[in-house]
């Protein structure tokens, strides 16, 4: 898949991120943060770099000036994005030099001293992450997450209308399940089909697309194959893309090809009441892990506990998945401005699967579902 | 796009490589390799896994039982693997366990004393090499790259048979291409039909298509957007799959819409000249930097030297950029079964460029071309 240009969203990405990201480093006791490609640089800068071998690396200090340090031949496509209108230095580098070294130089100009505290974001290659710690022994290297996702889980306005945007598109996806979902097709076939219209809908890019049918439904991440699909199937389709904006879309609903089995139908009401009162549990002030405990009461109560072996949901934005995680354990309170997945599923092995999930948004009174097809069992 | 289901090789995925690989790293001093995943994985083991912050992780040491720690969710898709075949246990954790706990755990059983050098994959992300520095305090982490890709770059008959099928795939595109590359059409429009043909030509994914039109051609990694393709207009088209296999194919032509201006046609036959050069040195028992001289020289004498802002080429295996790369100072020395692309260009500012590339693998006697599509300029 060609991913489309990243639109830059100007009233996204203005100083002001970069501006909080540097406080909270400063509050941190973070002399810099080290950003290299990935939803951290997107979020800070609007730059959409490819993630290749060659470092790119944003570097921000707590204190001083911004700068991107880059391969040359990535220098057209930065101009292309909203680095230059930010201010930040760009820094290429040619094929011959070390980029650690002048990672070092850099840091060694814009920081009132030596560095000592550097974080890095948290999907940087352990072979940057190394190379790194080998040309700055005397750093101490943490995650950059801790500072940045702060930010990243309380979405603007702005954020929620794009991840709204993005809601809408996949739900329109979803609404034309009847042309694909045929008996005598396989879920590969199926599956190309809902790509193109992932992008047709409005995406930039399909991110993912699982369409998993007859005892397939029964694995929650199946890659679609050469399975074909027969009259009976229950068949789960979770769908995802990117817009342009680079904020993504995650819905998953489950259709019956015909008359699906007793037992299947029985269990799929259990998903659905699971899921409405998961979303019924999500206000501000409430734990992550009480909403994941409000979908499990409902399906433990069923007698199906065992079969609901994931979390409850996971947080989107420029990432399809990103905290705040839906899962015992995470006491984090939920503020308004958190969106995420509840997406409560039953799996029986080697039989048939059901899952329901919508991206929902902590509000100042409660909740809101941005995708909004019909939750009930689809009869295609 | 959604991928395609792995076709598991049974010739190519017994426990040979596993064997190679503790023996390196028995040699190398280090207890234990920590795969995440990624092509290491799939190189060890054929199992495709989703790169998900959920930790899956390959626990091999040097000497003992190998196993795959793995979220639970995943215990599906793992049996469809060669993995329940190679003998790996299979140990999977549910969503409120701490994985890194659990890794300790295993090496602690597996391994016959402490573990203290440790070495990780290279794509490890950050946050999971810091989690695994935490819960083993006491061990050394390195690359496993240093160990793994001594054995990746060296292709077995029957990785260069499936680096053949891939490059034969790609080739159908590119000789296809008049169908698509039209005047009045958006680069976008292009790309999206070439990554629609990339699949219908034998790959199981699309890995990436540049369709660079116009002044866009003098940025190497440009991003298809919505450009219109202009009669007179040069078109990089660098595009490559993932076959069902798992191995890459990545090829480069650049084609003429209608009549170019004459400054690019003359400096075409130079970049036509480089390649030829650069495939010509490829011979066992060379340096990888004496290829990327070969290239560079022609590219020098002819006066355009600053205008060839990247290496030479890139290995390809599992992975579309791998070992060994073409650059300056790079004195690996190259062996029979290395595989590779050779791909000079020149890039003018702000007005067009050209690129080569073919996929070539070193032999016993010199060198193959596995792209054998012609490398005149194609005009369209």
């Amino acid at each position: 898949m060609a991913p489309a240009k990243l639109r830059p969203v100007t009233s996204l990405y203005n100083n002001d991120r970069i501006n909080a990201a540097a406080r909270a480093a400063h509050t941190a006791g973070v002399e810099a943060l080290l950003i290299t490609p990935g939803a951290d640089l997107r979020y800070l800068t609007g730059y959409d770099a490819m993630a290749l071998e060659r470092l790119t690396c944003l570097l921000l200090p707590a204190e001083g000036p911004v700068s991107l340090i880059l391969p040359e031949l990535e220098v057209r496509a930065v101009q292309d994005s909203p680095i230059p209108a930010l201010g930040i230095a760009v820094i290429p580098w040619s094929e011959t030099v070390d980029p650690y070294d002048l990672v070092r130089h850099v840091l060694g100009e814009s920081l009132p001293v030596a560095p000592s505290r550097l974080a890095v974001t948290n999907h940087m290659a352990a072979e940057q992450l190394l190379s790194l710690r080998a040309a700055l022994p005397k750093s101490e290297f943490s995650l950059a997450g801790e500072i940045i996702h702060t930010l990243r889980t309380r979405k603007s306005a702005e954020e929620i209308a794009e991840l709204t945007a993005a809601a809408a598109a996949i739900d329109r996806v979803h609404e034309r399940m009847a042309e694909w979902l045929l008996p005598g097709r396989t879920e590969r076939e199926v599956a190309r089909d809902v790509s193109n219209a992932i992008i047709d809908e409005g995406h930039a890019s399909a991110s993912f697309v699982i369409v998993a049918a007859g005892s397939n439904s029964a694995s929650p991440h199946h890659v679609p194959g050469g399975q074909v699909i027969e009259s009976g199937d229950p068949v789960v389709v979770d769908i995802g893309g990117r817009m342009p904006s680079g904020y993504c879309s995650d819905s998953t609903r489950t259709y019956a090809v015909g008359q699906p089995p007793m037992p299947f139908v029985e269990y799929y009401q259990v998903v659905y009441d699971a899921q409405q009162a998961g979303v019924a549990a999500v206000k501000p002030g409430v734990t992550a892990e009480s909403v994941d405990a409000a979908c499990r009461e409902v399906i433990d109560q069923a007698g199906y506990g065992s079969f609901f072996i994931h979390r409850t949901g996971h947080g989107i934005g420029l990432q399809t998945h990103e905290e705040p995680y839906l899962v015992a354990g995470n006491q984090l309170i939920l503020e308004p401005g958190m969106v995420f997945s509840v997406e409560p599923g039953i799996y029986l092995p080697n039989a048939h699967g059901a899952r329901i999930e919508d991206i929902v948004a902590c509000t100042e009174s409660g909740v809101e579902r941005l995708n909004t097809t019909t939750h009930s069992l689809v009869y295609l």
